[in-house]
This record gives C-alpha cells, structure tokens and sequence, in this order.
C-alpha cells in the first residue's frame, strides 16, 4: 500500500526517489540475505512482460530454451583465464552438500558459458549440427559489495543466449542481430530509445573477443548498460574443446557467442519513464494497462456507477489488461495517486454524470493534470481504449528520446568533456589508447559507454584527451 | 540425434528404456555436476507447455507469481522443528561469498515456505491484506542420493504455491482447490488420470499438518507423487510471526499454505504413456503437436512434394505446433522412427501420389502399425487435424486410466496385498497406526501411495494389516 507521504523528488535525492519507487509501488523489496531482493507480484508481472517480448523475439529468429545447472565445478572457471579472472571476486561457493564437505566445491552460477561450453562438446559433432541457438531463462549469482534493487542485486534473474558457429562471421552476424533483437525490444516496448555500440577494451566482458551493448540515459542523465552481446571468438571453444568436423571431415573449433538481458531492465524502465509522482509503464509492458476507478458520493448512486464500471471492466478485459480499483475504503484523490504511483499508464474515471451521458473521463499517466484528461463515449470505448494506448506508447518513447538527445552534447574538446559528463553525455573522438580512456574516468568518474555502430557524421577527428589522430566517436557518461 | 539401435524394452529393463527414452528423445542430459541434469531445448519445450497450463489455471484462480532468493540463511531454516529436520541431511551449503568466509551459512533453498514466511510477516498487517495467494516458479536444490533425470535430480525446476489465509477452513479449502487444480490439469492436458488423496502422517511434508497429493500409475505400475498441496496450519505462522489485525482489531497468527508440481511431472508423462518405440506426448502438452514427412523417390518429384509440404504447413502454422522434417540425409523409415521416439502425436506424410490425389496420409502416435494409419482430404485439413489431436488426447487419457484400473485390486486381506503390490496396486483397509503401515512397507516395499478423497464404496472394514477396525481405504504401490 501506498502510504500519504510524497516521494522524495528527483532533483532532490534521485536515488532516495528511485528506492521509494521500487518499494512503494511494490515491485521489489529487500530479502533477508545481504544484497538480494524479493520481487514482487506487480515487479514479477512487469518482468514477465519483459520475458515475453524477448522470448517471442528469440524463438522468431530460431533460438530455443534450455536449462542448465544452477551449480558449476569450481574448475570449470578456470578453464578460460580472463573468465576467472573476471568473476572470481564474486562468486558464491558451495562448500557442502548432503551433510559433507565437497571433494570439489562448486560455484552458484555467475554466468554459464563454462557450463554450457561443456555441454556443447559433448553434443556437437559435426558441421550438421550447427549453428547450436540456445537461450536459457534463470537466475544467477554474483557477490557484489553494493547492491540497489533490480540494478544490482547479489542474485539476479536474466536471459542468457549461448550459440556456437561453423565461422567467425557467423558469430559475428549472430552477436550483431542479438543486439539489434535488444534494441528493437528496448525500443518497441519499453518506449526506450538506446544506443547500439562496441564496448572498449576496459568494458568488455571477462573472456570475450568484442562485446557490444545497449545504452540507455537514465532521468538523471546517468547511463544504464541495459543489455550486452559478446563474440567470444574461440575462447571458450578451446577452453571446453568444442569442436565439429567440417564438410571436409576436418576437425575445426566453434565460435560462440552470449548475451544477455537482465532485471536490470526493469530499474532502466523505472529510470527513463518515472516522475516525481512515481512509476510510468509504457503500456506494451504495463502490468494493468487501464485502471477504472468508479466514483460515486450518494449511496444511490453506487449501483448505477458499479453496473457501467463491471460493463466497461468486460469489455476492456477481452483486449486489456484491465483492473477496477472499487474499494470503498479509500477516496477517488488517494486512488489516483496510489495508481499514478504505480505507473498505470491510462485510467479510466465513471461517475453518475458520466453514466448519465455515456461518457467516461480518460486520463494519461504521461500527461499531467488537465492536459491528459478528455472525456470518451462509452460507445466504441475499446477502440479507443486502444488508440490512447498506442499513443501513450509512442509519446513516451519520443519524449524519452528528446530528453536523451537534449542531453547528449559532443565534446569539442578535453575540458568541455569534463564540463559535459558532469551533468550529461558526452559524444567525443577517442583514439582508442587505454590510457586517455583511464584519465577520463579518474578526471571524472565518466566511462566508456560504448562506440556506437552509427558512426554518421563521424570522419577524422583528434582524441579529446591526447589530441592524437581519431576515427570514431564514443559516448562518456557517469553509469550505473 | 537417434541412433539405430533399438530401445531396450520395458518389459525388460523398465529403467534402461527410461534413460535411454530420455537422453536419445534429447529431453534431458546428464550434467557435470553429481545428480544434476540438463534440460535440453526438447524437455524445456515440453517443460514450459507444463507451466503454461498450470500458470494459466494458478491466475485464474486468483494467484499471482513473485520471485523469492535462492539463498537462505541457515537459521530460517531451523525455526520450524520437523522442517529442519526433514530438510537437513539434504542441504546445499554457500559458506564463502567474495572470497571471505560467511559470518551466517547459507542454504540453496531446497523449499522456500521459510523465507517467505519472514517476507509474509513483513507484508501482512491487516485482514484487509488476506489471503495472500503467491506462486513462485524457479529452481531449488536437494542433495539426493540416487538420482534419476526428471524423477529426481539435485537441482529441479518446479512452482511452489505459498498463500497466507485467515482462518483454518480458507486454508483447507485453498489447499483442496489446488489439489484440485493440479488434478485437472494432470487428467486434462497430461491425459494422466490421477488419484486424489491425503498421505498418511509417515508420508506428509516436513511441517505440514496435512499434506495431499495427486499419485499416477506409471507404465511399469508402480506409483508417481506428481504433485503436492499442503496445509500448514499455523507451524510456518508462529515460526515466523506472520500475523495480521482482525476485524476486532485483536492479533492473530495467519493459517498457511503451500504446493508444488516439478519436473517430475515430466518422468511421469514418459512413464504412463511411453512405449517401445519412445516417447508418446498427448497434443496439449506436445512441443510439436504435429510433423510433416515430404516423401519422394526421384529427383523430379521433390519440387511438387516440397511445394504441397509448405502450403500444408503454412496451413497448419496457425493452429498448431508443427514442424517439417525435410532432411535429405534421412529416409523416411528413419525419420518415421525418429519422430516416433520423440513421441510427436500425428505424422502427416505426404507423397507424389499424395499431391496428385489432393490427399495426405495421417499416422497416429498412440496407435501404431496400419490401424493408426488413415488418408485424409487436402481440403479441410486444418479441422481434420484439430479433430484428430483431440481424438488421440482423449484416447491418450482413456487408455491410461483403463491401464490403470486394470491394474488396481482390492486386497481382501494381507497375503492378497502382498500378492498384489508385487506388480499393482493394492487399495486396502488400514486402521491408520504407523505400526501397520511400516510392517506393509517393511514386507513389500510397498508405501501408502494415499488416502482417497474418493471414499465411495468404502465402509465400516478391517485394517488389512491388524485387523482392527478400519473406515478408509488407502493406496499401496511401490513408488519413485
């Protein structure tokens, strides 16, 4: 339940707003264990909205479902040595078992390309057998020091994709479309706008060859990693000795992929959309698209009102998903802002008047006050149901999309980068050295965010730090 | 991929032909971690088509999903007495996190009533909060010493239902509703009749006050607890403080539920229904409903054959889950073999003639040899399948539940049991002391499987053990 008392506002304490969010709406709470989180119904239906349009996207472009173990060897991690080196600061290790100490202990999983190369040796034979296009839908684990609900949690639900190939390019076509399967989700449905791009160096994930991800600017003008998809060349290939005899019966490594999606997802779609009113759900996501509210003062007319709200709530039910809030123990006032909290993106207000004339109040979650309200006719009101949700939806996404490039400025040169990723995005040539990488990130605690497929308008330019000779641009923003 | 040797009989080694069902069908593989298995992306298919048709039923009955942490402290866990010590010797234990030894172990949660409980006594405050009517689907680990794929595995996926009521009688009737639920979905999607039944005190859950359960007979007769519901009474309430104001404003403890189907569902519909030749799915639960063989001999037939295939499959896309097998390295009898392992319901099979006659050759899973076989009209095709998948489910069913009765007797007194539970069931009169049932158990192997809800028929008797006087009957089957 929401209780009276304000959220804290975003220009005040972002953070302190982004935790009264997750916790007043009841998406998330914390567990009982340090750094793990409960999600809740309302999070879990939101989230399960997520896995549904990335599961249809999946399956559309021939990838499968598989389960895999929860517990991996110790050994299997240090199989790959940047892998190791990468997740062992995090793992969580199981000890014991049935009562005894382990001969081996083994780790809650981090990620599974260990496991899962393991398996792929021993299914794939030959050339016929590939390309393997396997995602697996779980839980994972990984030890972090500081830990923010759905942002980053000791324990996290994701997807993650593992694919082997016959070539290199293969691989490579397959991380780019994962990508791109990414972007059109985080664009499609969760009306946010992203950046595609190659991680750096320094970004990229613990045994990859090249790492590529999805951008997303925050309404703090942070950055959100909100997706990642790794060629991993043949690393884990040679680690694990997945190997397929070619069309010539020749012995030849695979080359793999993964990538991923987490509940990350969920805290960028609370980022991009809240305000200080709370939640605001693009409707292909939105747990309840529409929510009735029923209104009446004089006993009598409760049932007239209640009659037409069940009328409307069967109708809607069919296309929508609908919810009708007609408890008596609250006022209209408080329902409003318990389900503005909530993120619902349209409601639906039915007094006595309303059923009078046969109309109903509309009122957008993205559309504050009386800008957002219009009255509709009862007669065709699915239609138009469906109308406003398309263009709650279309709206969003543009205005979350102005916002982002109202605040993407390019850096002409090394002290307006620093002037810039105070407060925004910076877009600056980057001669890709390690060094001018680093010297941003201790100067201003901005990072690499990543080098963006879209290089239009890019040509040669100068390194903003060191002023050497530069191709492509990246982006630099403080992340979380 | 099949190979061609042949499946070793039931008859002969009932659990060889069940391994090797499960590995050459590709449902499940073993993993490299002791007892734990990999669901390949066949059983995750037939797996989540199991979920989706309990989720359905859990929503519709008022639930809703969240997602709890795998990790558990150690201490939860021992706030309840008989949980402890039903769930001890079977423990998964994190003693190390980031590298440092933990303060507090941490169990891989082999059962979540305790960490939600904690949560539930954080949520609930008022009468107005209940019930709460949660469902979590996930993965939880028990360190078993003899495992099987499926039947029992350290590490198996499942749904743990856990809901919190106000008085006794919610609590039972939530968990005879959901005994129920798991019945009709047993019987109506899995075409697996199930009994329905309380288990005896020896048998119930760790911390439970009753625990019910649906049992199936599987293809060698012995019995398969497919699922459990719970009543809980107020063990977990008064562990955990979940209390909650009533309408007097007075302090109470909360009655609690919970319940459960797991991949061993799986194993089950592999056991009622497979046969020499493999798998045999009922069409609601099939990941492919249905296959489509294109047949040619020479080269000059292929493009009509392929071309009628398309049509037929675009046709029948819509409807129904259906591939084509147009491997050119396969001749049709090894196709035939292989989609028959793999258990797919209908084959349609479609030859030059076939095209030529506007006509296609349907072959029935679960009716092997010429009887299965009919030629069906091109025209129409569509309803024609729809009608067949329903004739072969409902076929499915009553072939299953005729196995079953035939393999059912009444022990007339306690040598006929004996006799009997060598290679049936018994349904037996039992007084209800543990002495007798563990005489049964220590004489037969036997276990009491339940005690029917259904005690029609049933009347004054004598226990078939002691001889005392007795009112219900119970079930008597060796078990998995």
């Amino acid at each position: 339940m929401a209780d009276e008392k304000k959220l804290t506002p975003r220009d005040q304490d972002y953070s302190a707003w982004y935790n009264e969010v997750v916790q007043r709406a009841e998406l998330a709470d914390y567990a009982p264990v340090r750094g793990c989180m409960v999600v809740r119904p309302y999070g879990t239906a939101l989230w399960e909205n997520v896995q549904q349009g990335l599961d249809r996207r999946f399956k559309e472009t021939g990838h499968q479902n598989a389960l895999f173990p929860l517990l991996i060897p110790m050994s299997f991690l240090q199989k790959e040595a940047q892998h190791v080196e990468g997740f062992s600061p995090e793992l969580a290790v199981v000890t014991h078992g049935g009562g005894k100490e382990l001969e081996e202990p083994l780790v809650v999983r981090p990620t599974s390309e260990t496991v899962i190369g393991y398996m792929y040796a021993k299914w794939i034979r030959s050339y016929r057998d590939l390309p393997v296009l396997i995602n697996q839908w779980g839980n994972v684990v990984r030890w972090e020091m500081r830990t923010r609900l759905f942002l980053r949690t000791a324990e996290f639900y994701w997807q993650e994709g593992h694919t082997a190939h016959a070539t290199f390019e293969e691989a490579q076509e397959e991380t780019i479309r994962m990508l791109n399967v990414y972007a059109d989700f985080a664009i499609n449905d969760a009306a946010m706008p992203v950046i595609t791009g190659r991680k750096s160096e320094t970004e990229k994930f613990a045994g990859a060859d090249a790492s590529y991800s999805i951008e997303a600017m925050m309404g703090n003008r942070w950055a959100l990693q909100a997706g990642t998809s790794h060629n991993l060349g043949q690393n884990f290939a040679k680690a694990f000795d997945i190997q397929y005899l070619d069309q010539n019966n020749e012995l030849q490594y695979c080359w793999t992929t993964s990538w991923g999606v987490s509940t990350r997802m969920v805290g960028g779609i609370i980022m991009v959309h809240g305000d200080d009113q709370g939640l605001k759900l693009p409707p292909v996501l939105a747990p309840y698209q529409v929510v009735v509210v029923p209104i009446w003062r004089k006993e009598g007319q409760k049932g007239m009102v209640l009659e037409a709200t069940e009328r409307i709530r069967a109708e809607l039910a069919t296309r929508f998903r609908v919810t009708v809030d007609d408890r008596e123990e609250h006022t209209p006032g408080w329902k409003f802002n318990e389900w503005e909290l909530r993120g619902v993106p349209l409601r639906i207000e039915i007094g006595p008047r309303d059923v009078e004339k046969g109309s109903v109040v509309f009122a957008r979650r993205d559309v504050p006050g009386r800008e957002g309200k219009s009255f509709v006719p009862m007669a065709g009101l699915a239609n138009a149901v469906g109308d406003m949700l398309e263009t709650i939806q279309a709206d969003m996404l543009a205005a979350a999309a102005a916002y982002r490039d109202a605040n993407i400025h390019q850096a002409v040169d090394y002290e307006h980068l620093k002037a810039v990723v105070a407060d925004a995005w910076a877009r600056a040539y980057w001669c890709g050295d390690l060094a001018c990488e680093a010297q941003i990130k201790d100067d201003t605690k901005a990072t690499n965010r990543n080098i963006p497929l879209d290089q239009a308008g890019a040509g040669p330019g100068v390194c903003v730090v060191c002023g050497k000779p530069a191709e492509e641009w990246s982006y630099w923003a403080r992340a979380y």
